[in-house]
């Protein structure tokens, strides 16, 4: 069962519930937080639960999750919680979705921040990257974290055998990077040749390599990983705008755009977004899956899906014993959940 | 009169030198830094200083700057210096230039930190962006010099009127993003309320707002900056790989590409980095430009023209207008150069 919460997705909430009953085609077993009125009719195997209110555009997410138990992700995350569903899908505010998680569904044992790790759209390499964002700050124990965290996930949920792990930085040799990146590097390096088993460090990955294959996941802070994401699907749908622009603009070009439509239409889908369902949020107790708040039904029904393959294979587990197994579980008293969020 | 160095471009020097070729085929004058030997035959408007000896791969440019008076890119540096020459060109290792223009070209007064800001190809709408690469940190003064510096820029070189400047974060709302961007976000908003002369502030723009048009100059620390640039660079060049491996993947798609190449033809030209020349380097007492040292000779000629350009219009000084007005100089005695070498 997944726990859907349903509100601050930018087609509305009716827009999820569609994307739900598309999942249930497919299998999956899904328990809906939203508005029931503005729900419509659903299949068997999407149960509603009416929570028409919603803190995904609250202007402090972390208070509002706090002190608002009725809130939709807070009802979905406690669902989660409680065992009712065994992973959190937030169709939009992914800042509410992170406090609620942390409130409710709690970090997983010795984690510092959970993370925000994508696939990303690369053409016939993928490429996980993270952190995408549930961190603005990070420092070298938590780059170190999301290393484990993005090679666990490789290898359970994606197939990837020992991963190859990158640093993103401004260089590739290791004396390159801001001070973060230089001590993450020298961790990093470390525990690669100590623990062979979890993943290779593979080192510094400049920003245009990236897409090159060099590396299965790639660990950064998660506000150059925010930026990082965010301009490149911006430069894909960029460009393929003007390769569109480029085929209207003469009888010539339009007849040579119809030709090669069909061609381009199995890249173009490759490349989609909404196809790999958005990111993974990693570090709590059970898995998290956030789809971008723009996504049509066929977005929110892959993510839904994707959290229903990601919760069979016990990622968090993996996870810990990866960590466990380095020696880099946190080892201090958990602060506050909130004292950690950004 | 340019001085160009054309050591450390992956072609070779002679492909530097036939850049230079080409420029002064335009009327650009240039001083070439070079192992002669190598550079063959070239016009008048090209003069030669033999200068074999390169520190572009040197694994510490700094030190190298420091104690090689006799390296290619130091003499250049110091006929700027000198006079001998208006502006410096760069075909390879930025660290090693950086250096060579700051222990010999000096910084301009009151100037932090020098900072590369490059024209970004976005079709249509140009937009700056800075530091992609100076310097692997930035505390919050820096970045509110870059500001203005890429503010004069944009409006001496590139005609802009007030230009909009914009700050890279993850989240639009002033309280998103590094505690650096935070900080640098309240102080550009209150100096643009006060001078709103030089530039107006618009806030915080996304990774996938850079090629929107919102701003014509986007700052932020040089590890985000050229993270980003490659990945945009990258981006483009993969969808376009991937736009042309489709159109040969039938003979239908072979005839929709041959139809449509011509149309996209001017937008492959508009995006292509060659087409711009590569990135100023600001903040010295003479301009800089930094081609990518894997550009060909057009690529080479460009950054020689818009060095020859720029120097003309006297970026220098209307960058220290702007600051002085503002009383964004720095006033503290100035430390040795090396020290703020990153």
């Amino acid at each position: 069962m997944i726990a859907v919460d349903c509100n601050g997705a930018d087609l509305g909430p009716a827009e999820v519930a569609a994307g739900a009953a598309l999942a249930a085609e497919q299998g999956a077993r899904v328990l809906l937080f939203g508005p029931a009125a503005e729900l419509g009719e659903l299949p068997a195997g999407v149960e509603v639960v009416d929570a028409p209110i919603s803190i995904a555009k609250a202007a402090d997410p972390v208070k509002a999750a706090r002190t608002t138990p009725e809130a939709s992700i807070v009802m979905a995350a406690r669902a989660v919680a409680d065992g009712r569903a065994q992973a959190l899908v937030c169709a939009g505010g992914t800042g509410a979705a992170l406090a609620a998680g942390m409130f409710n569904i709690k970090r997983a044992r010795g984690i510092y921040r959970p993370a925000l790790a994508i696939p990303l759209p690369v053409p016939h390499r993928p490429v996980t990257l993270l952190d995408v964002g549930a961190n603005a700050e990070a420092r070298r124990e938590h780059i170190v974290q999301f290393a484990f965290m993005g090679a666990a996930l490789a290898s359970t949920v994606l197939g990837v055998q020992r991963p190859r792990v990158g640093l993103l930085s401004n260089g590739e040799e290791s004396a390159r990077g801001s001070a973060l990146v230089v001590e993450a590097h020298a961790e990093l390096s470390e525990r690669s040749r100590e623990d062979s088993e979890a993943f290779e460090f593979v080192g510094n990955v400049e920003g245009g390599d990236v897409m090159g294959g060099v590396a299965d996941v790639i660990v950064t802070d998660g506000f150059t990983g925010n930026v990082a994401l965010k301009l490149m699907e911006a430069v894909s749908q960029t460009m393929l705008g003007a390769v569109r622009e480029a085929a209207m603009s003469s009888a010539r070009a339009k007849l040579g755009g119809a030709l090669l439509r069909g061609a381009l239409r199995s890249f173009r889908d490759e490349i989609d977004p909404e196809a790999n369902g958005g990111a993974y949020l990693l570090g709590l107790r059970r898995l998290g899956v956030v789809p971008h708040g723009r996504f049509t039904r066929v977005g929110f029904a892959q993510a839904i899906l994707r959290a229903e393959r990601g919760a069979g294979e016990d990622i968090v587990e993996q996870t810990h014993r990866a960590l466990a197994a380095a020696g880099a579980l946190r080892r201090s008293p958990v602060s506050a959940p909130d004292a950690s969020l950004s």
